[in-house]
């Protein structure tokens, strides 16, 4: 063990996820346990730079598993970008004597953990807590589990009024630019359509408007029956709102905008974001105990182990192809049989 | 009881609410228990012009009363409100031997029921099934109740994201022209403000958004914490989203809008709903032996009654003075103290 | 307004239920607008002979609304009810110079007050906080309608089951020594026979479970389907257990025992609780204002207002007899038609 | 493809879990799609004794991706197990001209595929199904991730509970003969204490029983707090009611104890459980095009692929070790920090 590991710097950043304030009490058990001091800082990296951290004792994590949020609060931080803020950061951290720094967070978050390196010394642990799952190296992120678990609720319930009015329903879905969230709700939700990244690109608007029509035309001329589209946020330009415009005008097809929105953050972590969340915390200690650094923990085929943070933050992360696979399988057998 | 009692006609109509299954399920129990056929139509008064019904026997019901949505279907239905429509109606339930109508719905779909009384002279007995709750006569409607605590667990949910960014949101919530789904809801979540029909009138929209900026300023200098205003839709010209838009050019404010949407209107019903949709079932088909005619079955300081379908109708309830009023003080009390 | 009132002392007695933090966080709001202090003790009336108070002011009742349990904590004090215990509670309530005395729970905890008014004569006032609802005079009671709505989520999952094997259950539910949860609980969840002290007497036990055989016996050769029980605790001696093993072993017939046990006390209250705990809060803190004393506040016909300790306690308040009524009905045309 | 396969034979055997439906679903729409017809026989083994089937179209499973149970029912069949029982089966599965089995359940149902083999040289696919995870050469089982999530929601509730009486409770939760469950939730719900195969011979019940009562003892003395133990059914003779008591007698702790039971079997899947139902029901119906048998559907890493049966019933899988050592990791922290 690393004699020098006295104190540790924790923050949480970016979108809050479910399962945060899981992966915080983790580290703080964790901590404890090895005699090492918690500093929490609070609203992401403000917090490095207002300087005005709480040492997260036992009572503050006790029974925080199952709360969503983060008390650790989050914020954007546009001066932490600057070498000004990445300074003052480094300065704070020097100041609270911390041996290490602990981000939760996502891709921005990690980023600006790497910028820090110029100006601070310590060791760098990042933990990856975003709904979107959009972190290379990981299977899972925390929260992506009860996002989609969440948005599956609420279109259950749409689909209650989609079945009584046999009225086609477009849902846009979290996921900023990967199609993780949306390819799950997608066919957790048995939806007749998924419009996303992965299979959709913004150069071909108008022939995808086009198929989508005669799509929905051909279903529902030979079957009497709900439809729903879930659609990723940002795949198109107006998002569902703009497409029901354009199936109403161009094709005259009624159709009803449905943006889930922050509903998806927020929320009791589910059982799979409690586990990883409290797996990766202890991780993370371990991870700096064993002197490692610029890493971010992960969970790869049912096993927890560290990337680096430079590999995390790469965007290559694909949606399962199996995932995309089924879910096209299952629409062609479904478009097909008209079922 | 009426001996010329052997066939009713049911169905659904409006939007579709939690509980309307469990209401099927009564009437189709009760009226089998007098040996009384239940014919069901489909998509609301369309079914009546169809005329393709289903005789609902025991079977058709079974653990149905748990499922939000409607298995009879719903529509909208523009040629019902002809001479031509309703005449055709009465024509359907003449060849179908139907000795009454029974309307599971809201306040159009009564207006329908009286509508066609010209035409027809079976007895038409009224269920009243809309999440807005805006039905004279009637304490409760079925839906209602599950549609507040479909909104309270989502507003919930924003609340992590509301706290854990110390941000502002904006939700807009369903319910027609009334502001009890707005009120409940807003007192349930602890919500920092209510702007519903009740408490403001589009003529002082200026004014209203002047005070608005005025007292989150104000709060916002005197604590750093979560903001949630619920909004009742039709309240503000464009909604949430126009809301926050306005908030931000003029005052400079920053605020997430959310619309709630359909999520509030599916959903497998709340033990209220199912309980008074029972308990109003059995109680429709009794009214029709009774020999009742022209009135809608109600819940009136928790007893079952029924009232004139005229009534119904006339758009003067009112969102509980208590409510109001708790809301109001609890606001005053939350506002003066900076809570 | 009365002068005297300065500081409020607030606990928490008897079983939990939702809501209860709803109503602690609406007293301190109103208590505070109205510059009065709120001491709150712990543990129930442990926290008056232990004088180790907390000076709720806003912060602690912050987000509270939308938690189960009771941040007061709650316990059982059987010295209490001693003349000594009483004393030294008086004591305490003199010492922290407390003008009045607010306590959240049910009819034991109210018979705690009206004993301790011999010792101390400060103001008394009640809050109904049971998910029992057995309290007289007050339509409802804080955390009755969530235990109800806990209940049916989890029977719905026990449907599943029921009707995946055919199999049948018998579910005991909470309620002490009353059958509101039971009736409600068997309504909503369209259970095919209810067990209560409203519908059964311990006298005729043997002559109950051949009726029951019987039934089940005719319902199990008419129709293949699931059959689910619900009975009150209490009601049958050795409970849901032991009514099983019962039908084994003189009838013959196989069933499954679930006792839903606390599941049914905790977790977040639904809106129906957290508005009247809401407005029982407030109206506790003005009905202090106005003078009140030894009244308990209350709900009737959705309107608020209070009611003697003495009357609250008289075990009198009845299952709603349209409910028991609805249900019989219900029972008596799904059992005559076999459905 | 095998120019044979016309006709699939289709059964969900076991204990039901949530999932079943909606791999009854993928199956369905995956043969629809090549052409084949799926006779879906009705509780398990014993449909084909009775010889009753019904050819399942696309109607019969549309929106079931989201229902509990199984609309197969599902049923135990000693008769089955006998060789008259399996040549019956046999005779009916040539009679109705099936090419294939697919049977979704847990490994007694695959044992019993198995089994048939001597009598029926049709190609025989298994899905696994089942809450308890206990399948070799799977990841994951269909119900298992919803049955834990169905079980933290419930001790949730206890949790606040036990929190507001600082009461302890100990929590049966099913599983058979593994841990799956037990650790997972215990995990998950922050238990202070795991009782499970993996951590406990019935050879030590008496010094375990001693070390338990220490350890609660020590963490009473020091910390006043609930304390939540979750135990595997099975593990411990006569279950939570029997540990408890003799908790009571032997060392005077007080204890609730509270049996789960069957409400972790039903509810609508979560989105783990429908997305791996979805993709096996499809892998399923190619499994069969591809001309394998005797073999299960399986995920391992996130990818589906086919696993021998013989393999899968070998009881071999253990919880996961990075489980375990997380959950003691914790535990030892926790307990050590008296958190």
């Amino acid at each position: 063990m690393d004699k020098q590991l006295k104190r540790v710097a924790l923050l949480t950043s970016g979108g809050d996820a479910p399962g945060m304030n899981a992966a915080i009490r983790s580290v703080v058990l964790a901590a404890h346990h090895f005699h090492i001091e918690v500093l929490g800082f609070f609203h992401g990296y403000n917090g490095l730079l207002d300087n005005d951290p709480t040492l997260l004792d036992l009572s503050s994590v006790n029974d925080i598993i199952r709360l969503g949020g983060t008390i650790l609060k989050s914020a954007r931080c546009p001066e932490f970008q600057t070498p000004t803020g990445l300074k003052q950061a480094a300065n704070t951290l020097v100041k609270q004597h911390c041996d290490a720094l602990i981000v939760i967070g996502g891709d921005g978050s990690f980023t600006g953990m790497l910028a820090l390196k110029q100006y601070w010394n310590g060791q760098l642990i990042g933990i990856p807590g975003t709904i979107d799952n959009d972190i290379d190296g990981s299977d899972a992120t925390i929260g992506f589990s009860t996002a989609v678990n969440t948005a599956i609720s609420a279109i259950d319930k749409i689909r209650d009024t989609a079945n009584a009015f046999e009225r086609i329903f477009i849902v846009e879905l979290m996921g900023r630019h990967s199609g993780h969230i949306t390819f799950n709700v997608g066919v957790a939700c048995a939806a007749e359509q998924v419009l996303s990244f992965e299979n959709f690109s913004a150069d071909n608007q108008k022939q995808t408007l086009k198929q989508l029509a005669q799509e929905i035309n051909s279903l529902q001329q030979t079957r009497h029956n709900s439809y729903i589209m879930v659609i990723a946020e940002n795949v198109w330009p107006g998002g569902a709102t703009a497409l029901a415009r354009e199936l109403k005008i161009r094709f005259a097809i009624d159709s009803t905008a449905c943006v889930l929105g922050h509903i998806q953050r927020g929320g009791s972590p589910d059982a799979k974001d409690r586990v990883i969340a409290t797996k990766m915390g202890v991780a993370a200690v371990q991870a700096l105990i064993n002197g490692e650094s610029d890493m971010m923990i992960a969970e790869q085929n049912s096993r927890i182990c560290s990337v680096p943070l430079e590999q995390a933050i790469q965007h290559q992360k694909k949606v399962n192809p199996n995932l995309v696979a089924a879910h096209e399988n299952i629409l062609a057998l479904t478009a097909q049989n008209q079922c």
